[in-house]
């Protein structure tokens, strides 16, 4: 099987122009197929602000009212997924931006209003991975902006370090997937201060003993939760580093891998 | 030959909901491979005055600043474009979102200053039908928004009707081509105030009294240039119409047909 990285990035790397610009030369060269999925929470923010619409954010994910969803559409599947892949074409890297809802390839259902009412948030219902593999024969990179739709006309703001999750998963039976999680910081740290605390590998026994002794930080948790259950479906590894370094980590030389056993 | 639809929808349509909602419904029941080309000028207007960015229109060009540029580009490859994959694929027409830069379609160069500084503004350099038509057979319409990039990583707002000409041109080699411009008028008017008074045809001779005599609303002039050069690069048919009559005017029952002679 060829292999396949998809990458994530998020965090500080969108924010930072200079980063993110170096970052994408980086990818650009990467050998094989990718994958890249982007999320762009701060200027999302930003704009909110400017158009002084009143951001609310829960357990990390924001809530979207309806104003919100375009601000989120116009900034992820607008500004930056453009901006993301004009840059790679400089590298002769030929990309192609996509929502959920080209090609139908991401499908999601409004999450319920429970204790929070999300509003146009999207839980993942499906992804089609051969419609993935048919727009990658021809390109060497998808830029997945995370908004999706519910095949009823609406789009969903939809997280994109699960988008990452469920793309890797539906892409294994195609490829050997490779899915790196890349962030502003070297790897899971044991002291989050600490950037030489890096833990190389995390098995399922060592990630057990790490919660009950809540020496992960908290919002890495739904990312090696993400993690474990990609590994369970197929995918061949997970790293979790820093986005300067993507190199390395898709060589298995940096980064927090995630591993099965 | 098969034949393809190259629609381009502007003016009133894309800021009526209803209106936009009826014509894509048309659209994704016409039969054939289509490609659909999108504006969305007002949107882009509200959006900058809410951010208090003066805007400045030049025969009805949009001069183009860096923040304009990032209005535009969330406005017309975000929002707009998005919202009209997602409509599309709830009438089973599967529907790929697009900018020039997205598999490098489209190609434009910034416009030089002359009298005029535009800013951002691209003219069209190079159209890839190859990678369209490669696009066209996973899909049965692509949505094209006017956002095209020059290969170094600059993203260019570009004008929505020349881009349909300009891909109109190019998959004339691959495709019958049909180019409708439709908007919220029921074709070439004699009298603009006056539905009733549709010119049915125009051909070069026609065409050239009509300018003689200044019985063509300005603002048209420049959707006939367009066609005729069309025409003139193999294109089967080019009609101007109303876009909530979109069967009728395929079918050639309706509008105004530029034709050759």
């Amino acid at each position: 099987m060829d292999k396949l990285y998809i990458i994530k990035i998020g965090g500080q790397i969108i924010d930072d122009e200079e980063k993110l610009s170096f970052f994408l030369k980086e990818f650009a060269s990467l050998p094989h197929k990718k994958i890249l999925v982007h999320g762009g929470g701060k200027l999302a923010t930003r704009l909110a602000e400017q158009l002084h619409l009143p951001q609310q954010m829960v357990e990390g994910r924001r809530i979207t009212d309806r104003e919100t969803l375009k601000v989120v559409t116009m900034v992820y599947a607008g500004w930056i997924n453009k901006t993301i892949v004009a840059q790679l074409q400089t590298h002769n890297c030929n990309a192609i931006g996509l929502s959920g809802a080209d090609g139908n390839i991401i499908t999601a259902k409004k999450r319920e209003a429970a204790t929070i009412d999300y509003g146009f948030a999207g839980d993942i219902a499906a992804v089609d991975a051969n419609k993935l593999q048919q727009f990658l024969t021809g390109a060497d990179a998808l830029v997945l902006s995370p908004i999706t739709h519910n095949g009823e006309g609406q789009l969903l703001n939809t997280n994109a370090d699960t988008i990452a999750q469920e793309v890797a998963k539906a892409m294994a039976g195609h490829f050997e997937v490779e899915l790196i999680y890349s962030f502003e910081k070297a790897g899971v740290l044991l002291d989050a201060q600490d950037e030489s605390t890096v833990i190389p590998q995390i098995t399922p026994a060592y990630y057990a003993e790490l919660k009950s002794k809540a020496l992960v930080f908290a919002g890495m948790i739904p990312k090696l939760d993400n993690a474990f259950r990609a590994l369970q479906a197929g995918v061949h590894r997970v790293v979790i580093g820093d986005a300067t370094n993507i190199h390395q980590i898709a060589e298995g030389g940096s980064g927090t891998s995630i591993i099965a056993s």
